[in-house]
């Protein structure tokens, strides 16, 4: 019980306090609102026919500092999305089969590629026209280059099409373009900084290895039964041990430098491997339901728009933002093209939120002293486009994708539930 | 996705991140260092026939600084504790009925009153025995009267008997507990600094206003439809609708300075009348077994038992600790007579756990200079072995207490589920 408000609070000894004085009501009345214009703007973004996470995302921007600033997310707002975010990819992980993934290898190896060299050279070529170093192009290059899934996969699973094969390409493309992205960002950080170290070798083998041991995971885990989960005492349903293996892979990856999601998408292939994978649909979905919002809303708060206000940067930010959505688009109808006109572009579509990594490499930029501060906003801006357009053009293409696979081959894409 | 480690991490724009990049990792660690003490602490307490909770107690405890010191919880623990516990009482209150609260309201209030004034007693003798100031006693004395109900609630609920009639007067008992307790604290706070301000009775008047307000709403929403959570379009089921009733009231009560569990546990017994009830029973218990052990882990990371190192501390804290537990025993056994011998004492060791509330006056004590530091650590200690006793006495006594009322009436104390 907190003091009544007439009462100064005392200064607390730190190591003595139980945990219910300790949790400070500010903190919890952000977490509250941010949850709050996370709900009112998917309400109202989907009462206008609009992608929820675009609400969601809107709800984020408009209570978060950019504009009334009632909540300024702190680390505990930003703890909760990454779990939310982790918990997404992890649902999306368990609704897919390893040897589906494993089947659309070529086209989604084919788009990762295809649709990293594409928005590279764009960048590289956009910046050494206006005049910039080649050092800084291939910076800006490599910012439109990451691909961040968490978007896509809540787009997807709200249009209930993560059983198509469009679908799994994007998923297994993402997940190569975040191995991709971290071995290019080592060696251009290390050139830059004049020091390719052999620690970037050893960064690309973990990242490599994490993904090949979860598969490898994955195909040995097939038919397990319920009580590989349920043994522990603490354990009645399989949920709480799934959770620690999400978390603990989630960790192990991040800690590699891969993306935290992308170690929960591959402790969930693993997961749905086993026979504990229908109760573990049902049981994560509240799980989601709670921490994901706060992902979309925290992403919404940390946008900044002012840049914009400069027609410099608005303009050249504008001209990345185009560039990046039409290189992934195009990486996708290259690279998938197998999948006919429209499921190529949703697979391309699904390529082009760039979220965090396009960020943390524009920070790296920053700090080396390789991007100015205008062409740093420019690039945060373009970021930011590329995310905030991509649920329009999935929301566009899916059903055309899906439409289209029926009539080539209705059996294969159906799903089997 | 983070940097690989041979990178140097630029300082980072902090208004331009999102979220994922901004989730330190070393955070996250330490949640799951948490989450992973408390079920490791759970599944060897079981194994040796131990309650649950004392083992995610001793878990934390263990990894926390005061043992192996492998996390130091810090904001986001804390606020996931506090989220845990809320909805842990969330979820005791959708197992209950108003009006068989109510039924045993002449106990719950008789055992609330005896047992804050026995410890109250009991504290004040023994402090002026040991020669402190009137004050001082009176502030010892408060510390050993507050009841949290965490603890005794995961308790109950472990060992289903939450349908039982002791059960319900524990609750009941909790509640006005909590009431009496602000009041009290505000009016010694205000007598300790010489100005007991019309506040005091706004606090009062505030208190019982929530929770009378929260038993109105209950009452009127008998027989509510499951539509009248699910008619946002976000809402697919009761679940977001019922967590952000939960999250306001509970914000509600903290900013009244009740404990924020008191309105989460209202807020449980308002949706429990609706039609939403067993949906929303099924749907939080996921959501429990997430949060909730971060209440106990990080409680129990909370100890620090150096203090009983000084020989005159610990024979204090012990004498502060039995008292305490002997009080709130008579307590039950006289307030709850009517439940018979073992019912009454279930009741009063329910009881018995101080939790955060007990801390909070210490602390105010020792701020406003009325507290020594020994004496101030004597009553954290005797808290804390509150807290370990109590589910103890409960296992022991819940067994008896059941037998006894299913002997004295058996189809009255037989849940209808």
């Amino acid at each position: 019980m907190p003091l009544p408000h007439s009462v100064a609070l005392p200064p607390i000894e730190p190591g003595l306090l139980p945990a219910a004085a300790g949790a400070p009501l500010d903190v919890m009345l952000g977490l509250f609102v941010l949850f709050i214009g996370a709900k009112v703007g998917e309400e109202v973004a989907r009462r206008f026919g609009q992608p929820a996470v675009v609400g969601e995302l809107l709800g984020g921007f408009l209570v978060g500092p950019g504009v009334l600033a009632l909540v300024v997310p702190g680390e505990t707002a930003f703890v909760l999305a990454e779990i939310g975010v982790v918990i997404l990819l992890f649902s999306v992980g368990l609704e897919v089969r390893l040897d589906d993934l494993l089947a659309v290898g070529r086209p989604a190896v084919l788009t990762a590629v295809v649709a990293m060299i594409l928005p590279i050279t764009a960048g590289v070529a956009i910046s050494l026209i206006g005049g910039e170093a080649l050092t800084t192009a291939v910076f800006v290059g490599l910012a439109l280059a990451a691909t961040s899934i968490g978007i896509t996969s809540r787009v997807l699973a709200d249009m209930g099409v993560l059983d198509r094969t469009f679908a799994r390409v994007v998923l297994g493309a993402a997940v190569i373009d975040d191995v991709l992205a971290l071995i290019l960002i080592g060696l251009v950080s290390g050139v830059a900084a004049g020091d390719v170290s052999g620690s970037t070798v050893l960064v690309a083998v973990a990242a490599v290895g994490l993904v090949g041991l979860g598969f490898a995971a994955a195909r040995r885990a097939r038919g397990l039964r319920r009580e590989v989960f349920t043994w522990p005492l603490f354990a009645d349903t399989p949920l709480v041990p799934a959770f620690i293996l999400m978390f603990a892979v989630a960790l192990v990856s991040a800690a590699i430098g891969l993306a935290a999601i992308i170690g929960a998408f591959v402790a969930g292939l693993i997961v749905a491997e086993t026979e504990a994978r229908d109760e573990l649909e049902h049981e994560i979905r509240p799980l989601g339901q709670i921490f994901t919002p706060f992902f979309f809303a925290v992403t919404g708060a940390q946008v900044d728009l002012r840049a914009l206000l400069d027609p410099g940067i608005a303009v050249l930010a504008i001209v990345l933002a185009v560039a990046g959505v039409a290189t992934k688009a195009a990486g996708g109808l290259v690279g998938a093209r197998e999948l006919g006109r429209w499921g190529s572009a949703a697979v391309g579509f699904g390529m082009v939120p760039r979220g965090e990594v396009g960020i943390v490499v524009a920070n790296l930029g920053l700090a080396a002293g390789l991007l100015s501060a205008g062409l740093f906003s420019a690039v945060l801006v373009a970021v930011v486009l590329t995310t905030v357009v991509a649920p329009y053009l999935l929301a566009w293409a899916i059903p055309r994708a899906a439409a289209e696979a029926d009539l080539r081959a209705p059996a294969a894409e159906v799903a089997p539930s």
